[in-house]
């Protein structure tokens, strides 16, 4: 028998980064309120995702500068050693001073926090812990989970995911990596610049969502600098006298541990989503607005990771934010989504900005390019290594997207992504100013090489005074 | 007596960046063209300036990233040692590579290059060694060299410029730095990164041209890490048994060398102004219009850093291009100069974008700011220093400037160069995507926290789309 307790406002289910963005909505409209978490309160991109990956690559890419020591005029290099339990210990350590952060934030005291798994019992009715909720508004953020064979638990800490990574005191000599995407690239990488043998597996040529041919290209050179890759069949895990043997067609390696990375699966079994009387789709997840946030018509919400559309953390702050305020609109408002912006910090960070390649085919756009192992800046620093494209609307001349592998990805994406964002023209970039020597120069160099394309050329990046502005450049 | 020659069309003199630029439009439209240039070929850049001393900060950044690897969990970085000669080796054989470009730039073949001191002798006239030319156009482009006190020669390399620094086989372990413009501080970090114990000697608390009180306190105490600051009278040198003593007011410092790095002086002796016709300023320059880079109503015009206004590499480039353009022109064009962006790669990086907090005093603005010692990619990465301030008109929102000393401010510098050269809103950058975890969440911190002031305020960073356009967002 369960216990029904006075009606709330607002149920929030789920303390992820997209449950905590909504919280903060939420509080500054209702004091009745309740936030329901399953499992370890703290984010996914705290606990297990962007911050312990982070400090695991900037310790691995630390070592990894000191292969170019020698190089600088440097000695020593070969001295030096990766004491991998003190790397671990540090990136727990910074690790969990975010999670209390996040935790922090989910902090509504007692009286509006429940640990347990949430079940809806229809669009007003929540029920956990064996005690029913009415609410009058509910926002789902039940996130993901790693993908993940049950079969696999038998092997214990030799398959690991990023749930686990993080929580060994050491790590073996030979791991295998299953899957490329942005968080496999990002630990394979890592953990081969700590000094580990890897190997990643996977079923085809893709890395971190890249879909221009020349940029996967160049990254891929670069990737098997560090790691081994296999392409072939879906690989498969059996448990071996010396550690684990993964499979995948006739190739059959023998590691000591797997970091199983081939995605995340969206957290819908047992949550009651059939109990709000509308179709759910092959996934499991019913009919919402991308740009509301809205299930249907009812007062329910869905955000963040569990819809797999924009799994990245400001995706996931931004759908909380928008469903905290819309849970309370008269009329839900359709916010416009920010320029898709992906990047996975491999080295060379790997970014997709605005369109990709994939979805621009067909259009008629020009692209400009550069080479970075041949770029001023990145020589100078030793890294001279990537390949950036521009993808720009050939009548108009506006930017439309970007893919890239290059040296400092992250910042020109975050460049190129404010460019996008406000429909600027290639000629608009050009315009701007960029200092000497920085990277920057090599997208200037992609910039003009699209710009000289157009079907409007400008004899200059800059622009005319007002004084001259009716003057036409020739 | 002197020798004429045959009309030539368009003369430049002085093959550096400002040069080569004009000379790439020149050539466009010309091929009765002179390029004279006076001492090495090769431009500032490349030989001395930003090139090398890129390539010596890069090595002592490298070796100083060292000291974070026991935190990392990396071992044996007390086993390192900076073995100077190859430091300097590496600077000269990537920097000769450089200037190797910018003299292939430069090589119009012997015909049109001539190596000699140039001296007009009116609007359309120039002799050089003992020759005289005509020409119908003229392009000056003399440069600057370093501040040098002629009684320094007797010290001969105990008192070093930047013309010397890099040509130096090695370095002694006591040195002095006079001065902490862009390039003093930087040279004054690398020398002490590399291992040398650097004192830096300045007349007032002043770094790399910041006028922010704030933003300099930060960057003043990062730098007091890596050297000793001296700040009192104008210091004078004189010759040491030991060395070369330093003299400020009552502070005596023996060191082994000093790198003088107080300025550059325009190249305007001998060069025959006076000739044009038009009243010279009291730094010896003609009147010209900074748009257009014409001498009065002259066919001649000025570029590059003998202009000290904006004696920047890319400023130069664009000033020898406008010239390129407008000395064909029938009418000289007025060109609008780029937004100003200035970056010194000391560590934070200095930079300042656009209007600076002393050329914005009495104006209505609100400020943002970001510490980056508690920023989480910062901390992440063992960069956790640094404050980045933005300037915001209070009505209309728009973003005026910005000053910082920040971990990769060279990247948020031109970030924010983008935004203020398309004159952007607060609000719009702000509805940009900013990744995760990455140092453009701070400048966004800012950038709320500027936000928050303003006499209109947005509830979220979102926009609405077509559809809920015309709501409005409270």
């Amino acid at each position: 028998m369960s216990e029904t307790s006075t009606p709330i406002d607002t149920i929030i289910i789920g303390a992820g980064s997209a449950g905590l963005s909504a919280l903060r909505e939420v509080r500054k409209r209702t004091d009745s309120f309740l936030i329901i978490n399953d499992g370890p309160w703290g984010t996914t991109c705290a606990r297990v995702g962007c911050m312990p990956s982070k400090l695991l690559i900037e310790a691995a890419n630390a070592f990894d500068r000191s292969k170019t020591f020698d190089t600088f005029g440097i000695r020593g290099a070969q001295q030096l050693s990766v004491d991998l339990p003190a790397v671990l210990t540090r990136v727990r350590a910074l690790r969990n001073g975010f999670v209390s952060g996040t935790i922090e934030d989910s902090d509504a005291g007692p009286d509006h926090q429940i640990s347990g798994r949430a079940r809806l019992l229809g669009p007003n009715q929540v029920t956990v812990n064996g005690k029913e909720y009415s609410a009058s508004r509910i926002i789902i953020a039940t996130g993901t989970r790693p993908r993940f064979d049950p079969a696999w638990h038998a092997m214990g800490n030799r398959v690991l995911t990023t749930d686990t990574l993080f929580e060994q005191t050491t790590l073996s000599p030979r791991m295998a990596v299953l899957g490329l995407g942005a968080v496999g690239v990002e630990m394979a990488q890592a953990l081969a610049r700590l000094g580990i043998e890897v190997t990643a597996f996977v079923s085809r040529k893709s890395v971190a969502g890249l879909s221009d041919p020349d940029v996967l290209n160049t990254l891929w050179g670069e990737l098997e600098k560090d790691f081994h890759i296999h392409v072939g069949e879906r690989a498969s895990l059996a448990a071996h006298k010396d550690g684990v043997e993964v499979i995948s067609g006739d190739k059959r390696l023998v590691v000591d541990q797997v970091l199983a990375a081939s995605g995340r699966v969206p957290n819908v079994e047992g949550l009651g989503l059939e109990t709000l009387g509308v179709a759910l789709d092959e996934h499991g997840l019913p009919p919402f607005d991308g740009n509301t946030r809205q299930i249907a018509d009812l007062p329910v919400f869905l955000v963040g990771d569990i819809d797999p559309s924009r799994a990245l953390l400001h995706e996931a702050s931004d759908e909380g934010h928008i469903a905290g305020m819309n849970a309370f609109a008269d009329k839900p408002r359709h916010y416009r989504r920010r320029t898709v912006l992906g990047i996975s910090f491999c080295q060379p960070n790997a970014a997709v900005v605005g369109q990709s390649f994939k979805e621009l085919a067909g259009q008629d756009i020009v692209i400009g390019h550069i080479d970075f192992s041949r770029q001023g800046r990145a020589r100078v620093a030793q890294e001279d290594a990537g390949l950036l494209r521009v993808y720009v609307d050939r009548a108009s001349g506006k930017l439309l997207g970007s893919e890239m592998c290059a040296p400092a990805g992250e910042h020109l994406a975050h460049l190129l992504a404010l460019a996008i964002n406000n429909e600027l023209t290639v000629q608009q970039m050009l315009n701007m100013p960029i200092y000497h020597p920085v990277l920057e120069e090599g997208l200037r160099t992609a910039l003009r090489r699209a710009a000289g394309q157009l079907a409007h050329k400008s004899p200059t990046d800059l622009a005319l005074c007002d004084l001259d502005k009716n003057s036409v450049l020739e």
